[in-house]
């Protein structure tokens, strides 16, 4: 072990200290270190001591004098100076009893690896809580319990027992990786360091008595080292956090990655039985991992593949990829995948694709998929085959570039990969090169590429997949204020008097505050009234009697229905007449709405506490077709027209076969102005559902809210 | 080259000589052979004669005079015996040219490697025409041009300059693979080589001047060393053909796998411009497929794991699998990806617990998934371990069982591979071993399993699909007669009258007959007849005045709706009387049909020529939802039913939401006697579509059809 006199690693005064601890620790101690090679407790010291770490490491265990020629502690009050981190590699109990002699012995953090904890039953989510109390008491952020530690390469600190290292360290690079589970990270780290990627952190954080896996994330997304963040997480996740994490790393351009388990109600079942963990409704999450442009990994090897891409690849700026391969079939695959994922393949423009004709053979293709054929290679080695890459990837009408490769084999192949790796790097594009060929038959092109840090895809799903990723989403807008005529005083005013289910005539008065329409209905309480009304000749109407305890209102001749505007004068007069005896309050004058389409709006706010809105078609379609779209709430209406348009029903909408064209816009607006109401509603709002909405085929009032349902519940103080 | 006495190797009867000879050639002939060491040409006769071929090799090249040891000769009318192959390395024209004298040399097949044919444009597509002339005129069998060629292990047949051999020849085993593309099929045996799968058989087939991929899998299914058959489709199939081909591999039990591209449009274009070939509807594909049990790849790299998976493990007899793991987090992965896959995760049984407790740790899993954690390694080597997958494999309860590794490494992972490598091939259900571990850490275990031929996958996902795929799809049962009370005699004699398009009254005609419900409806020519009509009391009714030219019958009171059936008489009686002057044939006295729910059922030809029948909801849900279901036509009520059930909404028709359970069999019933109009009107049909279908709550005549529509397209003679 190279002890250099440890440097100062000072955390950013914003990040917090004890998690900083974790990857900057100067002097590490390890409680409960063996001596006994191969024991897994014997293996953080020897990876801190072979790999190098450039702090002081104290083994702590009253069995040795030495370990691995390092002076052996018989405790942590023996150590000869203050440490930053202690590993605690002792039974549950012992390390829950440890915590305030971590605490004396300087140390701001602590890896509990032992097991025994909420993964075993009531016994061990006690031992937990006790756990997740003492760190508290002690100021100790604490990783684990049930977890195999932490590493980064920064200080080459390797906190861990994994086995990932068994054949040496990892190389030093942007990917920084938390998860739960220290079998997945483990896999992952092995993974990852046989295909030459550079790892900044690492962190297994178990059963999260303390710290959470979005909590260590948050920290290490402000790290200049983490170039792409890669998670696994395994159970409910805290929805806030998770889209501050998210939305903090589309701010800062670093690649989220995650990989989730637990999505189904076996994978659930598996998770809870393992970490003792509860999954929630996971809406929240899709909305932040959507939104903020989180990459989200189908499997292990998945999240080292798109990792690996991400480290090594720049972000495209559109969807138009071209694939360039050496064999037509392999080209026709490659493109169905890339239509399968989103991404477009067009023709290449003249100009390119002149270009290109000088060097593809007759019988190849120029335009898109670019078909070098094999015989490319006959005649002039791999220059032209380099020099269509070159082309494909400087042609301005493409963002991205597949390479898909066939048998390229032996020593034409390792020059290849040379040109390639020289190639790739250089390019503001992403290059994905997928190679369908046997690793035996092309060890030396493999090992060069691996050597510059380029991904080589096993197939053009994987590779698609990678570029699909990479493609940047812009951070999503939030409103600047309430939409015009948004009257949020009274808005305000009528929510803040309201608890339980609103009103029919509480939910009119917010609505028309809000601005949304309604179909007109006038209370008219006498025949002058009746008279002066001012009505739209266009419409129809319904005239009903207003009184409290008419029974059978329809066949005493208390509703009337269809009537034209020239008509409700005359009918409201006789109705009052006839019912004088019942004392009404007046007849209600009311349009009647056209047939038209019928959409839902609703607001809910999970179980985290964030609000989403979501719209759907009206019927039994929304259920049947789960066809629905979901955001954040307050959404402006640019942002809602986004949404109604996601919606497979979207054309009923922008016209279909031969049906009008409604007005979108119009639409939006409703929906935009229902998510301000819940917005003002706050925390107190369960369910808010405007439904149905009626979108009609005309200019004026095009859309009306038929329905409003509304439930608050005050928190009782 | 160990030339054995060449044994005679016929064909079944049954099979195509021709084809036979690809693969059981005693003599072939090698024109153009070439002695330059690297060129591709080179190689048929190096494989041959370094791979041991059983037969006899004759290079034919006027350059040498010996080639690799064996006698060289100037022309095919040299050759000293007959031969029964001829592998054609000669440019295009000369392929052509050539084909008289491989017919007199004896061969029954050719394989044409040269390129320069449909791919290359028009002048292409004539060249190729002639050599599908001339080898039909020849009685030559040709795989080719543009393709790289066969090989059967069986003889160790070589026909092929593919580079995927250079590092040698390719294991015994049971996979036939036929393809276009030589690249891709190159790609495809190069992995196989590597994973030490098996091959019985494989082929480039080119631009199929003459032998087609799929005729030559109509061979190879026949074959008994053919245990997986996996092909690469690119471009539009026989549908009759692939159907047969399916449904034949089918009935003999073995995996058709199958990896399709040009499925996009942007694939097509690239196929296209590749082959020469357009790539139609698939809609007959599709059904084939899932009918017969196809198993479908997504890329090369998946159809080599599903060909491994099918050559090593046995077919799966239901859903229900259990996942053995060495992490929770894996564990739960696993999960999802099985629950995603149509497969099931249930808890073991309590027997089948009791011993898993014995054996796993406390804090590990017994349920399902049955997590070991990493622990169970460490107390006792790996005999605890594979105890739990032997109890997992055994427990009846199980139908496949998913064996999820992470870093299990170094000597474990090698005396696991070994017991493992016993075990699975023991076991009558699939066993899929997914291993998250770099290679690099797990060579020797790996090498271990590959020996015993037991396949190993990278992830979860890569596991589940394997077993999803070998769960047995029973043949579809076709219908053994005409529905009940089709009278297919009056069915016959009314299509056989008809061209063109149907009329209503000959719609009314053939529905009748065939046993399909529509709306009540009676042509009423007079008072008397009006009066003793006997209409149900509990329905409405519609009178219409039937009579040539009467515009604005609705505003001349020639309509009346909603008539009970008391007002019929009186009301047919006056309109009869008001239009007398109108001559009118009668009035048409029509059961009103109330609301309820509508369905689309449709049948339709396809080029291919084979009829398809669709159901789905009628409206705007079946475009916007893509919500259908097809199945080949005629079907019974129980195929109907089932396809029906397969509809998203389904629910409709079951019950939803509170709405009544309607009448499903009746539906299907009505979709079954749909099918088998459109089975009597054969090849002349072009379209029958029933739409809508109005499906009512009521025991009576629930299933109406409303309207009805048809083409037939007779052969101008």
């Amino acid at each position: 072990m190279a002890l250099e006199s440890p440097s100062p690693h000072a955390a950013p005064e914003s990040l917090d200290p004890g998690i900083d601890a974790l990857f900057n620790a100067r002097r590490i101690a390890i409680v409960g270190a063996s001596g006994r090679e191969g024991n897994p407790f014997a293996r953080p010291l020897q990876y801190l001591t072979e790999f190098g770490f450039d702090g002081d490491v104290y083994p702590v265990n009253p069995g040795y004098e030495t370990l691995r020629g390092l002076p052996c502690f018989p405790d942590l009050a023996s150590l000869p100076a203050p440490v930053d981190l202690a590993l605690l590699m002792v039974p549950g109990r012992a390390a829950v009893e440890l915590m305030p002699q971590v605490a004396a012995a300087g140390a701001r953090a602590a890896v509990v690896f032992a097991s025994g904890f909420s993964e075993t039953g009531d016994e061990g989510v006690r031992l937990q809580a006790e756990l997740t109390a003492a760190a508290r008491e002690h100021g100790v952020r604490v990783i684990g319990p049930n977890c195999q530690g932490v590493l980064s390469t920064t200080h080459r600190l390797y906190g861990t027992f994994t086995a990932a290292l068994e054949l040496g360290p990892v190389r030093t690079g942007g990917l920084a990786y938390v998860g739960q589970s220290g079998a997945v990270g483990g896999s992952i780290l092995s993974m990852a360091r046989e295909q030459g990627i550079g790892i900044s952190s690492w962190v297994s954080t178990g059963n999260q008595a303390d710290l959470t896996t979005v909590e260590v994330a948050r920290h290490l997304v402000e790290l200049p080292e983490t170039e792409v963040l890669a998670l696994y997480l395994e159970s409910a996740v805290g929805e806030s956090e998770f889209r501050d994490l998210a939305a903090r790393a589309q701010e800062l351009d670093t690649s989220l990655i995650v990989l989730r388990s637990a999505t189904s109600a076996a994978g659930a079942k598996a998770a809870a039985s393992h970490t003792g963990a509860i999954v929630g409704d996971d809406g929240a999450y899709r909305v932040a991992a959507r939104e903020h442009g989180v990459v989200e990994a189908s499997d292990i090897d998945d999240l080292v593949r798109l990792a690996h891409a991400h480290l090594a690849l720049p972000r495209s700026a559109g969807p138009s990829t071209v694939i360039v391969t050496t064999s037509g079939g392999a080209g026709s695959l490659a493109a169905d995948k890339a239509h399968e994922l989103g991404l477009t393949i067009e023709d290449l423009r003249p100009e390119t694709q002149e270009r290109l004709a000088t060097l593809v053979p007759d019988f190849g293709a120029i335009d898109n998929p670019v078909d070098v054929t094999a015989q490319i290679f006959r005649s002039s080695e791999i220059d032209d085959f380099v020099e269509v890459c070159r082309i494909g990837c400087a042609a301005q009408e493409v963002d991205a570039i597949v390479i898909a490769l066939t048998l390229v084999t032996g020593e034409l192949a390792a020059s290849m990969a040379t040109a390639l790796a020289e190639l790739i790097p250089q390019v503001s594009k992403p290059v994905a090169l997928v190679w369908a060929a046997a690793r035996e038959q092309t060890v030396k092109g493999r090992e060069i590429l691996r050597e510059a840090g380029v991904p080589v895809f096993d197939s053009s799903e994987q590779a698609m997949r990678a570029i699909a990723s990479l493609r940047r989403v812009p951070a999503p807008v939030r409103p600047g204020g309430r939409p015009s005529g948004f009257d949020e005083t009274v808005v305000r005013r009528l929510l803040d008097d309201l608890t339980g289910t609103v009103t029919e005539s509480q939910a009119q008065e917010i609505l028309a505050a809000a601005g949304i329409a309604t179909p007109d209905a006038r209370l008219v309480t006498d025949v002058a009234m009746a008279e002066s009304l001012s009505l739209g000749t266009d419409r129809a109407y319904v005239v009903k009697i207003q009184a409290a305890g008419i029974a059978h209102k329809t066949e005493r001749g208390g509703v009337r229905l269809g009537l034209d505007a020239t008509e409700v004068a005359g009918v409201a007069r006789t109705m009052l007449e006839d019912f004088a005896a019942d004392d009404p309050q007046g007849v209600l004058v009311q349009e009647m709405v056209p047939a038209g389409v019928e959409l839902i709006v609703g607001v809910t706010r999970t179980d985290g506490g964030l609000p989403l809105v979501t719209v759907g078609l009206g019927g039994t379609a929304t259920e049947l077709y789960a066809d629905t779209a979901t955001t954040f709430a307050p959404v402006d209406a640019t942002r809602a027209r986004a949404l109604l348009l996601d919606l497979k029903a979207a054309p009923l909408l922008t016209g279909f076969r031969g049906s009008p064209a409604l007005d979108v816009d119009a639409v939006a607006d409703l929906v935009a102005r229902v998510s301000h109401v819940a917005d003002i509603a706050g925390p107190a709002l369960r369910e808010l559902e405007v439904n149905p909405v009626r979108v009609l085929d005309r200019a004026e009032r095009p859309v009306l809210a038929l329905d409003f349902l509304m439930t608050l519940e005050r928190e009782t103080a």
